[in-house]
């Protein structure tokens, strides 16, 4: 008997665990699937005013795919060769972390409910475990993360110093606009990274001024960071391709 | 006499198919003149109040440049050595979709008439064949085609980690422009590309803070491809040189 | 005599044409700061209701810089010693378009003064004589014009098929922002390039997936020039520094 | 005795100057804490209708560290061992910088304080002794100087070319916006940097047609610099890891 269960046991490993023969890759795509249905399903809730026919189904697919990821999260614990580690690893939280905020929710009153619900999109983390190029990008992350971690802060006393200045410009044409170093600072973030919504943009000849020159500084160094990922990736897949 | 025939096939072959001679040169050019002169009656045509003699005209275009397109193609499959390969090829199908739209309007009543006017447009498609350089940027696209759909996967989980944070900031304060997640993706879209219109913009505190964040994360993240293309078109370019 | 004409020819020449000495240095300078200060009068001149003080100190200012000119452009012509190479020369051309415009406004009515005006610009140009720099720019484009060119016919591409498909979206929902392709071809022009004023953007559910869509795919396009002429000016640089 | 005060002496030294032992590094942290939070201060009295109680907590708070600084200051001279080499060493200036705002607000009339305030963002350049990094950056910058300027220059006649531009299509049609060189001036360079808050945009169709070829030629030229100081830096790395 024991032996048969051993079987069984390895069985559900091969299909759980180890990517590596049909049965098991249709199992990743189930999961990959339900992990997007959720997703759809809990952008679908937020639009206001559903029919209460919609609501229903989307009740009954969360349901469903919170039983289905229990289910997957009691046999993983079930098959790992040393569970503990398992349960407090990465993955073993995150597989947690997708399926707690359902259960929790009997428990608490309604209130806080909302900041929960949110919790629910740790799931799209489990997408992860079936990635294995994020990896490499994490690797150009790291090896890169002196300089990333420097034009950080340069950025940030970059966009610093732009706020006083248009502060110290604007403040008294535009008090509604730039009422304090706080409120410059969302003009500094907003035009550094040229997104430019329009809804605050200096109107003095002397903000003008300054915004030019902090515009053909700024440009080059807030775009910085994006050349040295680039490079580092470009560096680590040269390295994968000659360690082949 | 099929002898004589033979010959002849040959001759339009030279023309139609290889580029080595002038006679082939000035037909490619007529070709593709007539390719964009059929762009611009298109473009001219969505101009609404357009006088009838305008009207008149374009039409006149139109059909002058399907009666060629329809000989080209007909003579393209004449000079063909495998002719069911070359119609199911990639510009045996587009020959014929850039002609299609015209025949099936006869046939069809004018409802569904404006969505195969698009069809149309597929004769841009046939300016690809006189274009070498072409190949050389779908290469480089090939090459690097495992990090482009990596950083796609990683785009499109920050663009709706974006909206489901800012629908939590600001759907309270503003319910019309983040009635749902769905509307806060177009926010999150706009932003991450810093093409920043200014029809939605968070306007709380926390809204404009976690924008703050997901744009110093996000910037780095949604230029990459870029920098991956580019790499991978120069070293395409440097193999090619290499080669000669 | 015909000696002492010629030490002194040698004299000019060594302060006009050659800048090895300080007195050709000094007239470098005079040179481009009257340049300068041309282009400043220039554009005070366009500024609204001016007092009529100023109107005549930028009019002494514009004579006195024709003035000098003028003769430098003679002086350049003495010294040159194929004086026909010399005229016919990209500076030399230069060099006559930059006090050709003053001369002319004598001999036309007042109506056309306005486009000449503007040719008084050409003046800009003068500064590259002085500017060994921009040799290095120009051939970094050179060994990139394939790409670049190639670029250009997709990005070209690109906005177009943005354009037809924004206004099959847009057109009847916003018949006044997108009432033909060349109206949508505005929209696309400033979308894709990120600049995003705000004066027409999509209001449908399916013109904002369309941006999404065009976006992705447009980003990448559109900014990969500028990784080529990069890495051209770079290589450029390297050679440079090799073959010193 | 002065034995003693020799020991003393090289006891602050090693705390204050030299960055090896665990007090030294307390010292650094305490400082590096004390800049931040003079910072969020200075931040905070910008906001307008404070208490007075808060008012009261940013006085003392800024008391405190103008103390603590001025102590430092001193300390650093007394420890230097060439002290007028300190004295006029950037960091020495800087120091001074940071306190003499405070001290100088004594002697002055309540007007000018304004500006003096602003002298106090000078202590963010303190952080700066900190960051061995920083040097990085600007030996990468340094080897680049030659091509940055040169950018530089081509960006600047590019945005006065696409001001002139402008303001001939455009300031017939909107003159309220394009009034003159100066005002188009501002449009040129939210347009080139892609910022496009949409304050100001051609409505013409020469306009429009003009600034979809500026963006064309400008946006590749605009990016540049960013290319450069980032394979610059690249480079620079490289070096120091072969030279490690």
């Amino acid at each position: 008997m024991p032996k048969a269960i051993g079987v069984l046991k390895q069985y559900i490993k091969s299909i759980v665990e180890i990517n590596d023969n049909k049965k098991s890759k249709y199992f990743a795509f189930f999961i990959q699937g339900l992990i997007l249905l959720s997703i759809v399903t809990f952008s679908v809730e937020t639009i206001p005013d559903l029919k209460p026919q919609t609501r229903m189904l989307l009740r009954i697919i969360e349901w469903f795919s919170v039983m289905v990821f229990t289910l997957e999260y009691l046999l993983r614990i079930y098959v790992a060769d040393n569970k503990p580690k398992f349960i407090f690893s990465f993955f073993g939280i995150i597989d947690l972390l997708a399926i707690l905020p359902f259960y929790l929710a009997f428990g608490v009153d309604l209130r806080s409910l909302r900041a929960l619900r949110f919790l629910r999109l740790f799931r799209i983390l489990k997408l992860v475990r079936y990635n294995n190029a994020m990896n490499h990008f994490t690797r150009a992350i790291k090896s890169a993360k002196e300089e990333i971690l420097l034009f950080i802060f340069i950025t940030l006393i970059l966009i610093y110093f732009s706020a006083v200045g248009i502060y110290y410009f604007e403040n008294e044409a535009q008090p509604e606009h730039f009422s304090s170093i706080f409120d410059s600072l969302w003009w500094a973030v907003i035009t550094l990274t040229t997104v430019g919504y329009g809804d605050v943009y200096p109107i003095t000849v002397g903000g003008k001024v300054f915004t030019f020159f902090i515009l053909m500084i700024g440009l080059g160094i807030v775009a910085i960071p994006t050349g040295i990922i680039s490079s580092a990736l470009t560096k680590s897949v040269d390295k994968n391709e000659e360690s082949r």
